[in-house]
């Protein structure tokens, strides 16, 4: 016997209410009043995070990611999933927030572990990024990592995930070479929106490419 | 007689307090209520801005600004303001909301002039991106921008700004070529941060150009 396969639908959003600041788990709503440079008194609204965890100071990673094969072009794996702050669904690389007591390289090693299923190495961890900072204090690093893959192993045969209960993320790779137009191709379907993070690295590397000789790159 | 010059200080924040949703004008919280890809009931809390221009249905822009000298190297200005949601001065491209009744390219070439003093060129628009989709319904377009400057014309003399009050942005023009490496160098310094979004830019540029060759971009 075998577990019947959950039925899968559109997700579909039922209401959307006002969430009063007191009754919020997961971000939050602040007033900051400050001096500014000219010691005029100002205020400004801010939406925070509450989970930050203090050992890091970092709220979250997303992993740029390599994945390298013997034999097949060098590839990057994406992932898709339903956000409701958008009623649509993202194309973004695989990301998470930083559990308490993990630095940005292990939280990015176990979120890729469990959203895509492979085990990575860190290459490289970026500065401390502001991830919104005229609205939000949310911060986030970028691991870049890599997968070296076997003469056996396909890029497209992916392995099996770890994902929470109500994940729902579908994964897919795409040749580095080919990211910047099938991130515009992905951008021209119905309900689905790249992520401002992942579009602004396709967009820099395709600059570099089409401009890099004529601008000194 | 002239205007004596405004005094000049460090912004200092002097109370954060929650803020209810109800009282605040700039953003709101909401709990979204919806049915997942297997039917179950589920809710997500969302960040949003109360200020989207209906017309063009995008939050903001951000202008990529290539600026083109006869005899010196392209160059991009950036931008360096106090931002308070992170207490501390953020480095970015200049950007802001988009008015009503305006498009995309209207709000680049407005806010361009506005916050730097030079009229641009659009030379291309990017697709609706997701600013921060786990957090936030907040979206944004990336608008490529030129600026062509004459013989006499220094990069290194900036125009007359036209800011609003309370808008302090200090300008910096930096060579292309350099970029990523000017990005890295303000991230150590004390109470700076670089805007996600350009440090993905620049980071994708490094990598087509470090990476390029090697991985078939």
């Amino acid at each position: 016997m075998t577990t019947p396969p959950k039925k899968t639908q559109e997700p579909l959003i039922t209401s959307i209410t006002d969430l009063p600041t007191a009754s919020a788990k997961w971000i939050t709503l602040q007033k900051i009043s400050y001096l500014d440079q000219t010691g005029a008194p100002r205020t400004w609204e801010v939406a925070s995070r509450k989970t930050r965890a203090r050992s890091a100071g970092v709220d979250a990673v997303a992993m740029g990611n390599v994945l390298l094969h013997p034999t097949r072009p060098a590839a990057t794996v994406l992932v898709i999933q339903y956000r409701p702050p958008l009623d649509a669904y993202t194309v973004e690389w695989p990301a998470g927030l930083i559990d308490e007591g993990e630095t940005a390289e292990e939280a990015a090693v176990r979120e890729f572990r469990e959203e895509i299923g492979w085990e990575c190495e860190v290459v490289g961890v970026s500065p401390v990024q502001a991830a919104d900072p005229g609205l939000s204090s949310a911060n986030m690093k970028l691991v870049m990592v890599e997968v070296r893959l076997g003469e056996g192993e396909e890029e497209g045969v992916l392995p099996v995930q770890r994902l929470e209960d109500g994940e729902h993320i579908q994964r897919v790779v795409v040749p580095l070479g080919e990211l910047y137009q099938r991130l515009v191709e992905y951008s021209q379907k119905e309900r689905m929106v790249v992520a401002a993070k992942l579009f602004h690295f396709a967009a820099g590397m395709e600059f570099a490419r089409t401009k890099g000789k004529e601008y000194g790159i």
